[in-house]
């Protein structure tokens, strides 16, 4: 051995064992936790670490009508009250004793990717009332054990465990969180990728890796649970995915956390510059001008709250109510949503349960280091096991109520997610009804009111990406579902510095965004499950279509207008939908049974907003697993065991059990329980303001009445008064 | 005569002279108003009472930093102080006194349908530094006089008047509010539509009756300004458009206020009850359980806004500086707007010019008291003209600050129109941009801004409708035009009671809304006049399409992915954009001799949002009128003669000096001061939560830096942090 390899031997060695030890430190507790710690961080979970947690401050002793946000709550005896209850610190404790001297578990390694409520039955919950005892408690297990994947039910009256579904599929459950992180270190066994990352320039201490789902692409990747790690430096940064090792690509084994192979490609691309890109506020204040251009701004409410969040999961507000949880797979969880008529004051139906049920995020880069990404967030990460707690005054306003969500570790220790949720009320100055006579007229009226809102927000960050979802429920009857992306862009590096050193003919698959740094072109596309119950369970849905209608000669002066027809749907396949501006509809999920005074059935309709379509073969791989975004409209009957619209083994899958294979079944849905799905879409064509840190973009779709009510629901809530309004003054910092 | 005809006979005389009184009581002042009043309220302008003005209420002392939306400001002493300030108080009278004495006028009765401020050449504002004297000041004049439409300009230095344009056209000026004031009580001067009134059960004294644009469908309405007048009954309701006469309009002369014709054909039709359409809150109060559900909510900016208006115009904002003046026709006019560069501290120029052009809104019913409804509210009735007094702390939050506007009446007497536009901070709750670390990555980082914007707010109530217009900036470089559509619904009446009463083939052209009232299914189109200075007056615009790609054999295992390919438009037709959801483009204007470090050229995007598009036939009278509405972008070379999209004389237009014919004509467009139109469009089928009154409707779209700035341009924005917010408590009646 020579001197020289000998000191890169000594030096890579060294390395890793820093490494590894910095990651067993971070990784296990250090002194056995106590109880009440358990609860909080379970031990086999690294990235809950005590310095992980949300930092408590000075509350605001002031605003004393509202729940302290800053508190910590012990879910140590929580007690379900309701049947959709997600499952309690005591539940998952119970599960996970079971579990464990289980059959299939007992006496070999297993993990658990997803422990949570099995809901009831429909017709069980629609039933129950306030004071009757609860439907049996039970819990719905997906578990890797033996080679295999598992869906059990645990019974938590009786302990009975039954196998619902066990063997081995095409696609594999939820990464538990312990998957992807020690997947980010596997690739430090390979001797051959620490020689490569060092050759490049990067200390191996230095190194940030990320577990990059590497979607289906034929044989080679089938039979075994694998991950691609892709590799960023952090030097001088902690925007570390502005310093991609491009190139670079790490199959491992999630099973074994082996590295199965490495693709070396990009070793002449250099690793771009750390400067501008920190992106936190106390690093940009040293070095530059900061804008303190903004005077102080809140959302005050002196009386607190109008909303009451009643045995931790009912909501109430205004003329709703709903029941709210968080879920490790969809972040959040709407349930019997319902709305009070204003004439006869009753709670009627709305929606049964309203979830994000999969997001698909392909990148548009069919080279070696890039075509694989073509994410499938709630299925494959899990979008609420990545909404990390929220950061009062600035992810939420300051009369926010929060609320805790409680998950499994992969060996079944539940643990608490600090507020995983926000619910507040928001009013941004907008006008929820007006009119004014005009001078025309000459009659003195105006009324005015403004428009005052409740949104429960909760922030998924999957790695670079952080999805904010908003439901925003309005007095109108009106629910706006807003998802908005933020966070950091994926990169790529490039030799290139300007445009003008990139051949006509090359294409970057992207912008150039600084030296050295291409932003990807990418979609977003984000699926909603959305089982109405208008009125109750049996609907309908109709597309009432706008057409051109021609007049005939003599009939009037004008030759056209636009006429509305209302098709309903019969089966599935009616309601396959691609939305078209020059061949508009409106989209009705209506009760055939249940008509208004004058005669029209009650509705609610998709409104859809600014959107965008999957423009992919529908062959290509990516998009056959992705195929609940072909359309942007679907409809199915309600099946209790289709609710994932990428299926409930998303990882790997081939794409056998989507949505788009559902509704190809082509099932009668006239006059059924039926679930509406919807796709928001986003094209993301990066651009120089995306660097290093994105503006937050958002677009949304709304869940309307039409003919629901008699009449404008709204007309009873009084305008705001000034004597109404809070007295307020400066804080004492002034 | 009978003595059952002779008691009618005397009836309705007594009726229409009890009218006219009341009319001529609302319509003169009683005495002669004083030097200070009559800058409130010409004396010709019944529509400007004093009992029509803004209601003072108590102001909220703690909120001293604020300008107090309250105070009625005098005009008297105003002068301009920027090249683009409107025409003054002190200015607008010299025009009067100028033109009183021109041949054209003297000696002969006339009508200013317009009188504005002719803006100086592009080059000389552009050229224009604070200090410098102003260019000369000019007055642009529309005016009828002698049966013909003139335009002028008088120069406010020499007090010379020069005719630009002179004689007949086939289009007529905006209707001044004399126009429509006087045609609403024209009908009165006709027996035979006092008689079907009559026999309809309505009460001459009940009647509120409405000036509709009658558009133009041929030889049979040329050569004469018209006017189509119906009626409503407004007893028991102030919502009388609940109430229509159904079938009767009435043909009126707008120069001699003459009935020219009355059809009558809807006598077999019910007028609809009253009860349950009056909207006020006070007399729902009276009948009903209202519903204080809400606590107070508002804005709070305890050190005061962070805006300046200087000079009266000129706002300044975090990073932003624009020129905002009222205007009778666009309502709001947006000039200069810039940017600072957060680099370099430069304001930089976005758009030198935006405004809300025409409107166009298209009525979806073919028969006769319906078809010629299609509405051009910008051209036809003055969407400034008929924007009221915003209401404080409804309209806008209580943090807002108000500008008046100062018109001229038909006489070109001025008056001032008071708090028309609202400024205000605005504050949802929402995230401007965030990013934490997933546990993945374990890194203890989270980052979050609040997101807080600039709203420039106008509402014109043109009748029925009220149409809210906000322009939003943001601090990330973001304009947002957003369009709420409130107020009240034009109905129809109809005998049926319920949908069941409904034959099957009978087309409602609407929806049953209540017992005998159809919502007819319209149209909402709002043009947007934006012309674009991006770094300077001469930009480029290019499409950047968004196609598949396929991969070839071997080339990867994706088979496909999204290529972004950049066309630049090299004249006015390769501008003429339809939208399409599966054929996306990006829509950049772009300045081709100004790159980014890295190379990119600077721009700035259209986003569109949802919107819809006018399918009438291209022939159709209405939308050969309306065809700026054929597309939804279209970029012109600027041209100062090419600002109103419909054409300057919109009134029973043909539709010759539309956008659409401007366009036609095909010119370059690459590298030259182009102006950018967009349209935002709305399909409104009717429910009954539209009845009695609208819940507000918004779609928006958005001018985005895109490679503009070297990068995210709010990175150097601090958090909120708790001990700058206010200290708040209950108001005093709590």
């Amino acid at each position: 051995m020579e001197h020289n390899s000998f000191l890169r031997f000594l030096f890579l060695t060294l390395a890793l064992g820093l490494t590894l030890l910095l990651f067993t430190w971070l990784t296990f507790p250090h002194a056995p936790p106590s109880a009440a710690e358990l609860l909080h961080c379970a031990t086999n979970s690294p990235w809950c670490t005590s310095k992980n947690r949300f930092q408590t401050h000075q509350p605001n002793l002031l605003n004393n009508h509202h729940p302290n946000p800053t508190r910590r709550r012990s879910h140590e005896h929580d007690a379900p009250r309701h049947p959709l209850d997600p499952l309690t610190v005591r539940e998952i404790s119970r599960v996970r004793t079971v579990l464990s001297s289980h059959a299939l578990f007992r006496a070999s390694p297993y993990s658990l990717h997803s422990v949570e409520l099995e809901e009831p039955e429909k017709s069980l919950v629609l039933g129950w009332r306030k004071g009757d005892p609860l439907p049996p408690r039970k819990a719905s297990v997906v578990a890797r054990a033996r080679g295999a994947s598992h869906v059990l039910t645990v019974d938590l009256t009786t302990d009975e465990v039954t196998v619902r579904r066990t063997g081995t599929h095409s696609g594999y459950p939820t990464m538990t969180m312990e998957d992807m992180t020690t997947a980010t270190v596997a690739p430090l066994s390979s001797a051959e990728f620490n020689r490569t990352v060092v050759t490049r320039g990067v200390d191996l201490t230095d190194l940030a890796c990320l577990p990059i789902s590497l979607g289906w692409y034929g044989e080679a990747e089938e039979g075994r649970r694998l991950i691609k790690v892709q590799c960023y430096s952090m030097k001088d940064t902690v925007n570390f995915y502005m310093r991609p090792i491009e190139g670079l690509t790490v199959l491992v084994d999630l099973d074994t956390q082996k590295v199965v192979e490495i693709s070396d490609k990009g070793r002449t691309i250099p690793i771009p510059k750390a400067s501008n890109t920190d992106y936190r506020y106390s690093k940009i204040a040293e070095h530059n001008r900061v804008m303190n251009i903004l005077n102080p701004i809140s959302i005050e409410q002196p009386k607190g709250p109008s909303f009451v969040v009643e045995d931790e999961h009912l909501v109430k507000w205004a003329n709703w109510e709903f029941h709210l949880k968080p879920d490790a797979r969809a972040g959040v969880i709407i349930s019997r949503a319902k709305v009070r008529d204003p004439d006869t004051g009753e709670l009627r139906d709305v929606m049964y349960k309203g979830l994000a049920s999969e997001l698909f995020v392909p990148y548009m880069d069919p080279t070696d280091a890039w075509y694989f990404k073509t994410y499938m967030d709630a299925g494959e990460y899990g979008f609420g096991l990545q909404a990390m707690p929220l950061d009062p005054l600035n992810d939420c306003p300051r009369n926010a109520y929060y609320m805790d969500g409680v998950f499994a570790a992969a060996d079944g220790t539940p643990y608490v997610r600090s507020n995983m949720i926000c619910v507040f009320e928001s009013y941004a100055g907008d006008i929820g009804w007006r009119h004014a006579e005009s001078p025309i007229t000459g009659m003195e009226v105006k009324e005015v009111r403004p428009k005052v809102t409740l949104v429960v927000r909760m922030v998924a960050s999957v790695a670079n990406y952080d999805y904010i979802v908003d439901w925003e429920f309005q007095t109108d009857g009106l629910i706006r579902i807003k998802v908005g992306l933020s966070g950091i862009l994926m990169v790529k590096g490039t030799q290139y510095e300007n445009t003008n050193q990139v051949p006509n003919q090359d294409n970057l698959y992207g912008t150039l965004l600084s030296e050295n740094v291409i932003g990807v072109i990418h979609d977003h596309y984000i699926t909603f499950y959305l089982d109405m119950d208008v009125d109750g369970s049996d609907n309908s849905f109709a597309k009432v279509h706008l057409q051109r209608e021609k007049t005939s000669q003599g009939e009037s002066p004008r030759r056209s207008y636009l006429k509305a027809t209302k098709n309903v749907a019969k089966t599935e396949k009616d309601a396959q939908i691609k939305l078209k501006l020059y061949d508009p509809s409106e989209f009705h999920v209506f009760n055939p049974t249940k008509k208004t005074r004058v005669g029209n059935p009650v509705g609610y309709k998709v409104v859809p907003g600014g959107t965008a379509a999957s423009l992919l073969d529908h062959d290509d791989p990516p998009q056959r697993r992705g195929a609940f975004t072909n359309n942007q409209i679907w409809v199915t009957p309600y099946n209790r065991s289709e609710q994932w619209a990428g299926g409930l083994f998303v990882y790997q899958s081939q794409g056998e059990d989507t949505l788009a294979v559902w509704s190809e079944r082509d099932r009668p849905i006239e006059n059924k329980d039926i679930v509406l799905w919807y796709t928001l879409g986003f094209h993301h064509v990066p651009c120089q303001e995306d660097y290093p840190i994105m503006p937050t973009v958002s677009s949304s779709f709304d869940l309307k009445p039409v003919n629901f009510f008699e009449s404008n629901p709204i007309l009873r809530i009084p305008p705001n008064v000034e004597k109404d309004l809070p007295v307020c003054r400066p804080a004492a910092s002034a």
